[in-house]
């Protein structure tokens, strides 16, 4: 019986989208499962005076070219081949990560996700745009529509605002995020962390 | 017949410690053995504007103290149980690194590299300060005032710039860094990448 890890995750971190690639291979190996749990980065981020890997370090390029150098090893690892960085890099997520809520109480979450981290990291989709959310998720048979009035109530905002604020008191700091239990782990790395955790 | 890797440090650095101390038992499975390559860490973070993760993101405290859980990971996973954080940090690492070279001159590198690394992390001394360095020299029967003379020519000050502006020229941004060939991997949790690629 696999152990289920949560893996925290916003469809805006390029790392994010990695993991959630890799994962089906993982899960077959039957040791560990992951709840995909939907933050806001963005929020994270405020909250504790933290930025993405670009803004702190975008002006040292060896660091830049390490870190693709690093997502190029993982996706060789994983069998990974149609990431593209996304042209609009950073995208605002906010709607985004409130239709993850949405879909979660629609029953379609699976289905989204997969549809917007295609859209951001295949596709390289300027998802902040509505018409070009909708469209993506209307083109894999989602109810864009539906999810978009969801989206915008009150009760799925705050929810958005929960999940945030409970990655923030669990030191949370960046996707992607994994908690085996209170363990946690950081990192696209760390996958294989978070499975030899769960076979011990 | 084991690969030789490059294993690029400076004593500041708490992570090459942990590398130096989790390296023997590496060595000892006979795939990898690390050439130790002494670079100023300092004179890299300048050259390219980098800094270190403390001062990074020193006001992040979900960072730092993740920072310290991987240390505590990695410790346990290698045995380690000495390290103590130097209340001195970070220490200048000039005279030490010089002496580094000077020790390589004079064929007590391995003996140098163990008295510093113990010294900065184990003992927690300010290294910077000379009666401190030659102290924890002599303490271990090493030729401190031989080396201190060396350390202070303009041709050991020299192949430490040339080691430093090699690694610069090489993309190399923190410490620790490890080169297989041109390959080249950052921080102590790719120990067992640099060993897997070894071993292919």
């Amino acid at each position: 019986m696999a152990k289920e890890a949560e893996f925290l995750f916003d469809y805006g971190s390029p790392n994010a989208y990695l993991v959630h690639r890799a994962i089906p291979a993982v899960e077959a190996r039957g040791i560990v499962s992951f709840r995909y749990v939907p933050v806001l980065l963005g929020g994270i981020f405020k909250a504790i005076d933290n930025q993405s890997p670009m803004q702190a370090y975008g002006h040292i390029g060896a660091k830049v070219a390490y870190d693709r150098l690093e997502m190029q090893r993982f996706m060789a690892k994983h069998g990974i081949d149609k990431f593209v960085m996304n042209p609009h890099f950073p995208v605002n997520t906010l709607m985004a990560m409130r239709g993850a809520i949405a879909a979660r109480e629609l029953g379609c979450a699976r289905a989204y996700d997969e549809a917007m981290f295609a859209a951001m990291w295949e596709q390289g989709l300027k998802l902040d745009l509505p018409d070009v959310w909708d469209r993506a998720l209307t083109a894999v048979g989602l109810p864009a529509a539906q999810l978009a009035e969801l989206a915008a109530t009150p009760e799925i905002k705050a929810q958005l605002v929960a999940n945030t604020e409970a990655a923030v008191a669990r030191e949370v700091f960046g996707s992607p995020t994994f908690f085996l239990g209170q363990e946690m782990w950081f990192g696209k790395e760390r996958l294989r962390d978070v499975e030899e955790a769960a076979s011990a």
